[in-house]
């Protein structure tokens, strides 16, 4: 009988495609956290925690977002906080990759079918080295959660004591590698209070750089090293990551100079770490240093837009990615300058990648304009930008929130929830629709006329 | 003297581009038109009119928009509503037009450089038959705007009086059909007295639906009639304005069937006709029969949805244009479902065709970003529903307001008249300059192979 069901989840798993399998096994995963999450043991009091609830931030943990309902560091307990860590890391590093990593480790064979799976979850192009690169992405994210975890520990040690401080060191260092938002500062203060403590700063914002750059950039970084000669996917991610971040850091920097509810009373030196901070963290990362509430009207704006445009493909970050961005803005860019092709660091962006990126921010768009609509209707006490920020914050899997998380009705709770995990889902899986559909296309006619400059998006 | 400053100006003229002379001529014209309103007998008390609140009250005249600092009805004389009856004219119709039409009834020669500057201000790819069309338009739009006129007197002068009432009808009927949203109700209240009169709903709508869906398409609507004979360039327009109208009509009538602060309070009769009008307006109109303020927050963000998109090229109305929105939204489909090329009604839309509605709809959300960051600058006070709404009603010369306009800070004013410039020429020269560097990339290139699905943008 067993067996039979045994073969009977085997038949229906062989009939899934790869995008089918990833959704299931991301859904059946953050079911399976939220169950862990409502056991008594979970909560620091010691009471089973509604399903909404435990759902909501199974799921924030899963798609590494870190919007909470009920305050991280004093509603659940250690146990609870360890399940939501797991959760992050698990999430975070790819539940595909995750389980392969698995299987080489119990000394399975890697088959084809397991290959495309792991692919379409990590978004990787070709299928030669993929078992080696989900190695990489795992000893390397262990390597570098380490180190990051051992550097906080001169903080957090000496702030909150031997056990505790080791505890928060790498809880924190995991949910920062991994773009997930999560703190155990309590009182949803995130961690405003090391608003002008530079290892706090220096170290969370390297992880989250890191983590956001995508592994096949960080990768290039370590190995290749030399921009020149690194790949074209790497040079147009760190010359939009570094873009971003510049750009972040000054207008934020100008617009809450004197703003006496954020940065305003700060020397000029926690001005400089709070900037930022403050630029890096909406780039899909989502705790923060300063009240997101207090920020003056521009900046709340541009958290916005960085929100939307999120981290870079291949990565624990969300968004539309900036690779899909910056396509879309050098193909603008080749229609004013009168250019017949779209041209970047010397290789040609053909027309189906093109159409591509643009598929992709069109989708991104309609997907946040429809949850705006829905939000807008189950929580009519909201003002209209905390709705806003709501939802990018969601879609874009960033965790930063104007204080409308806690509030949300249970309508409101489920739609946040379906965000995140199609913002986390999403843009893969619509990537990999779109590259199966164009594989179609292109097997319609024929063969590819030019050399073409390979970009992952989405 | 006389005869080399008139030579120099000649030079003048003769070395811009017509784009150029274009932007020089609605500047100029903008200038004109606040100079006759500071002068004191524009206004009803008789005292001259600060230049700031004149620039913003010609600006919004010639730029169709209807956005207003002061009441029409109650501020301005007779004399003062009169110029601006005259500027929205001009500015609806087309500066460049009505200057051609100038000449031609003067008997004067129409040069090719005078051809290539009405081309460029009406929007058409092609030379030939441009002053019939410019003839056409003119006549067609003063017979339409005639009858306009006449049926809502049969409202206006029972309730108005004679003298009244016909000025009024007049002037109802040019800033309808031209998509400017100026009323002389009085008290900032637009229609809403005439919220459940179904003459002036349905008047007032037709004449916003035909001056918004472009003279070429009203011309094939008159003499084409048949839809499967249209050019390609009505069929998208007439399906795409068909759809918006629709979709905004059911989604106004769910969203606001309750509010007690627009139509909840109204007969099926009145929340019918309600509901399509504001499905209509944000199309660029801009006038109003219930109270923008008091909408449910879904139909505010429906309707800045709605006034981003505005009505189509070659029209009297503004946005980023039905066409291009559906260029967009094709090529998303075609992606989405593994077609190689964009087709519509048989027809290929080519790649130039695709980039160039990308570049009008990312350059339009840039200048809104970037607008909507001056504005939460420049007014502290204000939340930011109401910014955006602003922005979006300015860059799409719509005229709607949530009730920040009588408020703004003069920095303010002068960023809303230029955004209403931008948004009023920008498309127009931004489509310009593009096809002017895509020519340049077509010579390049030699010919172009496919047969082109011609539809005008921006
Ligand atoms: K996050
Ligand atoms: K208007």
């Amino acid at each position: 009988m067993i067996e039979k069901k045994h073969r009977g989840f085997k038949y229906f798993l062989g009939h899934r495609s790869p995008t089918e399998i990833l959704i299931f096994g991301f859904a059946l995963f953050i079911l399976f956290g939220a169950f862990l999450l409502m056991l008594p043991v979970s909560a620091q009091s010691g009471q089973a925690t509604g399903f909404v609830n435990a759902l909501f931030t199974s799921t924030s943990s899963v798609c590494v977002t870190g919007l909470v309902v009920v305050d991280t560091g004093t509603y659940w307990s250690v146990f609870g906080q360890a399940v939501i860590c797991f959760l992050v890391e698990i999430g975070g590093l790819g539940f595909m990759s995750f389980a392969t990593m698995f299987f080489v480790l119990a000394g399975k064979r890697i088959t084809i079918k397991d290959r495309i799976l792991i692919q379409s979850s990590v978004n990787m192009d070709s299928l030669s080295g993929i078992v080696r690169f989900v190695k990489y992405i795992f000893f390397s994210a262990i390597a570098i959660q380490a180190i990051g975890a051992i550097l906080l520990s001169f903080v957090f040690v000496p702030d909150f004591g031997l056990t505790t401080g080791i505890g928060f060191s790498v809880f924190h260092s995991v949910t920062s590698f991994c773009n997930a938002g999560f703190d155990l500062m309590g009182d949803y203060k995130s961690l405003t209070g090391y608003v002008d403590n530079f290892m706090v700063n220096f170290v969370i914002c390297t992880l989250i750089v890191l983590g956001g750059l995508g592994f096949a950039v960080t990768s290039d970084l370590i190995y290749v090293r030399k921009f020149r000669k690194m790949s074209m996917h790497s040079k147009v991610v760190l010359v939009s990551t570094g873009f971003l971040l510049i750009a972040g850091f000054v207008l934020f920097f100008i617009f809450e100079f004197n703003n006496p509810k954020t940065m305003g009373n700060l020397s000029w030196h926690g001005k400089f770490l709070a900037s930022m901070f403050q630029s890096v963290t909406p780039r899909t990362a989502g705790c923060n240093t300063i009240d997101v509430a207090g920020l003056t009207k521009p900046s709340i704006f541009l958290t916005m837009l960085l929100m939307f445009v999120g981290a870079s493909p291949g990565s624990t970050g969300g968004g539309v990615k900036t690779t899909t961005v910056a396509i879309v803005l050098m193909t603008v860019g080749s229609v004013l300058y009168g250019k017949k092709d779209v041209i970047a660091f010397k290789r040609t962006i053909l027309g189906p990648l093109i159409r591509r990126a643009i598929s992709i921010l069109v989708i991104a768009s309609g997907l946040v304009f429809f949850m705006i609509f829905v939000l807008l209707c189950t929580e009519p006490q909201a003002s209209f930008d905390v709705v806003v920020f709501e939802v990018l914050s969601a879609f874009g899997t960033v965790g930063l929130t104007m204080g409308l998380t806690p509030h949300l009705s249970i309508a409101g709770k489920l739609a946040i929830s379906l965000t995140m995990f199609i913002g986390r889902l999403g843009p893969l899986t619509i990537a990999y629709a779109i590259s199966r559909s164009e594989k179609r296309a292109r097997e319609n006619v024929g063969t590819i006329k030019l050399p073409e400059g390979n970009i992952m998006i989405g």
